[in-house]
């Protein structure tokens, strides 16, 4: 009979029948990159090499069509830990230094949501969310008490700690994020390791040594690079030194799981794997293309009968993250008045089996700063077949970072561009400053969204079917702005159980 | 001899001999309004009433020539509380809700600076500031524990707190700041107050009663208008609400010196009287215009040879404040290696000897954001003719926030767009959203600034000389936003000693 129920409660009936019971105790295992993307064999690179991560994917369930919500490290943290998306935790940008974004006081991040249900919580490496009293761990060891390198990097310090967590976590049941820095540039901060720190601890002269580490080195003119990347030398020298920097993060997710299993704790735990947002790359990182906003996702049950080394298609989003941590430990969200419910959705049902594919099934982005004088929000929807972008302040030129200004690839599109020559790219650099209002891209013919199809006569009901759910995900997740451009919002006074946009009248 | 010295010497030398030991200890009285402008018989309007105020202004000096480094609340009063523009100071907005601006950690308020000196050290009424730990006060009684209304608009609460601080002040040196909340808006939060909160605590019906206040009413076609209002009925009727307002704010004045007085303290303390920005009324406040950036001030020293009932014409800016009260308490700015030093300088000087005229003293301004929604970075120079505006995002149209939205004034000059009349003001609505890159003013000819002289052959030397002090002065004050339009701050890694702002190209 239950064969006739719709998919969602037939997974939950499985669900509930065949897993919620055979644990003693459950864990997660939360593991972060930074600016990660499909640089893995796991998803088919045929050049970098990544024995764990690829050895991790053949025993989790692959996701295909998972997104960030947003494209900025710290504004990605916190919709992760919060389940929100940026607009609606508070942290618009990033957290460090001048940027100064934190999220708000009242959001109730999954740290705080399991440590109050009895769950013990760590978090090391790279932090970067804020305020403390929001995002509160147990056991954190970070930038905020060492060198982000050495928390965040340091392949063995991270084994170490963890080794350490995981000998007091026996008795309790733990949730523990390990948030790599890997593979995250440096020239900005620190040019003399590399543009990727990619020879920072390779025990050259000057650069210390991480013991646990062997670097693997690429060489340029022979790597196959993403169409995003320009195909020049300064390009594909930049993309080597990630991909060396990749190594590091590699051996490190093989320590942290080695370090789960030595402590015979593989069998009680949740493994994820996730990054933050896109490479630092053209059209990648603070941009809503695929390049910035797909991730790659593993999730590893403990479960023998959960889909190993199987790939689902199913959209989804780091949003939906906290709903599956809560899930996995049966926990519900904590009601408030203050703050609507989440929009996203556990993936444990997933991990079973895969739902019949739904066309109209989306996922949602927003993005509003990364640096402080970077006012460009953004708000995206995307089905597996189309995607939508309103750019609310497209008048003004896409900011670029200082992070990805100095890198080698970018340097060498200016230059290029001031002295007139090809870019070797799919874009000119004025095509990437300047955006229209909405972007439409159909990516089952144009998966690279080179051409905007908004306006077209053949797309006018997806776009308006699109805009419309946009719109409403905007208003369910309280969007501050969601009437740009052009409108203003009111919420209070005679507005506050009617919030309604007013137009500025341009 | 000293006669031969130049002016700030000589003022140096009269104030250490004349002034520095004459008091057992020295107190300071900050008295602080919101959105008040010079609606007050002592800046010479003939209409509003405000005895207390004109009262304070005949014993105090008056400043003519006083600028707001902000437009908006909560930059405002940290700019004044830490003497550094919003963008040094990291408060770029607003505090409060969504907007969730915080000033930056690592700076130091002067409360903190005071209370480490053994000065005590109290807020009632609006604070509106964060991060508790950079503006912590040993008393504070503000909208955090209170109502904002309870603490900064009845005024029979704040004189009992006023009476309550003071009384366990006698053997301390003191710095009490007094936030009244009025004349701020409050249509978009409570508008069954009035569009000014001019009904709360009246004593009609369901307004509740403040039984020290006396409201004065006014009627709306006999107001003068100042040129910046448009002179409609609408508008009339909201200068005429919000003249009621300042007569609770000029009655809270009278009933805190009365409190100072009772106390004995009046003989050992500072007054100053200032406003954090200009009036919620188009381009004056979140406008760098002068509507909203001159500011009325008023210092009133216990010493019977400062110049009481005189009028400084001095350039000054609220970031003089902290310098000044630092001057006051004898203390100089603590050194720090992460922090450059302030621009301001102490204004106790004036209080003794008018310098001369000097057509090169300039102060600057510093506006970011006021709702996070609302990226209109602008930077501003003024003499005491030219006047000088960058507008970084000038391809945006200017931002209207939401309490000014809602506003009587600006709904009419909405409609009357919409209708095509005649707006009867000095811009087109049109003209108020569109603004150049650059504004330059001759406010000795255009006192308005109505007329951009920005290209014109006759001032190229002025906007020269001026966009050079305006640049150089983002430099000294470390502002995130100094490279745009079009540039990238570099001021990490090989640029850390060496911050540059590079072309992007566009």
């Amino acid at each position: 009979m239950t064969m006739a129920l719709p998919w969602p409660f037939r997974a939950l009936i499985w669900f509930c029948t065949v897993v919620s019971v055979s644990f003693a105790h459950k864990n997660v295992l939360f593991l972060l990159a930074d600016d990660g993307g499909f640089e893995m064999g796991a998803y088919r690179n045929r050049i970098v090499q990544t024995p764990y991560l690829d050895a991790l994917a053949k025993q989790s369930l692959i996701f295909n069509n998972a997104y960030a919500s947003v494209s900025s490290c710290s504004p990605s943290r916190a919709s992760i830990l919060t389940g929100m998306p940026e607009h609606q935790n508070g942290m618009y940008g990033l957290h460090n230094g001048v940027h100064n974004f934190d999220a708000l006081g009242r959001v109730r991040s999954i740290s705080t949501i399991l440590g109050e249900a009895g769950v013990r919580t760590g978090l090391i490496g790279k932090k970067h969310v804020g305020p403390g009293e929001v995002f509160k761990f147990d056991y954190e060891r970070t930038e905020e008490q060492f060198s982000v390198n050495q928390v965040g990097r340091n392949i063995t310090n991270i084994k170490l700690f963890v080794r350490e967590f995981l000998r007091d976590a026996k008795d309790n049941p733990f949730f523990l994020m390990v948030s790599f820095h890997d593979p995250h540039r440096c020239g900005h901060i620190t040019p003399q390791y590399g543009s990727f720190c990619e020879r920072w601890g390779s025990g050259e002269e000057g650069m210390g040594l991480i013991p646990d580490w062997h670097p693997i080195y690429y060489v340029w003119d022979e790597l196959i690079l993403p169409y995003y990347v320009p195909d020049t030398e300064p390009a594909r020298r930049d993309v080597a030194a990630q991909y060396t920097t990749i190594s590091r993060l590699d051996q490190g997710i093989g320590l942290v799981l080695q370090e789960l299993k030595n402590a015979g704790l593989e069998q009680d735990t949740l493994v994820v794997y996730t990054s933050d947002n896109g490479p630092p790359l053209p059209a990648a990182r603070t941009n809503l293309y695929d390049p910035g906003m797909a991730e790659p996702m593993f999730i590893r049950s403990p479960d023998p009968k959960s889909r190993r080394n199987e790939v689902t298609y199913s959209m989804t989003s780091h949003l939906d993250l906290v709903p599956t941590f809560l899930d996995w430990f049966n926990l519900s969200y904590p009601e408030s008045n203050s703050l609507n419910p989440l929009t996203g959705k556990s993936l444990l049902p997933l991990l079973y089996t895969e739902p019949p594919v739904d066309p109209d099934h989306v996922v949602f982005a927003s993005q509003s700063y990364h640096e402080i004088t970077m006012a460009y929000p953004m708000r995206a929807v995307r089905t597996k077949r189309y995607k939508l972008i309103h750019n609310l302040n497209y008048q003004l030129p896409f900011p670029i970072d200082q992070d990805f200004f100095v890198s080698p690839t970018f340097q060498d599109m200016l230059n290029r561009t001031r002295q007139g020559q090809d870019l070797r790219w799919y874009k000119s650099l004025r095509q990437y400053y300047q955006r229209p209002e909405w972007e439409l891209y159909d990516l089952k013919l144009d998966p690279a969204e080179r051409k905007n199809v908004h306006g077209k006569p053949v797309v006018k009901e997806v776009f308006e079917r699109l805009r419309v759910r946009l719109a409403k995900w905007q208003e369910a997740t309280e969007d501050p702005f969601r009437c740009m451009p052009g409108g203003v919002l009111l919420d209070t006074g005679e507005f506050e159980n009617n919030a309604t946009c007013f137009s500025l009248g341009q």
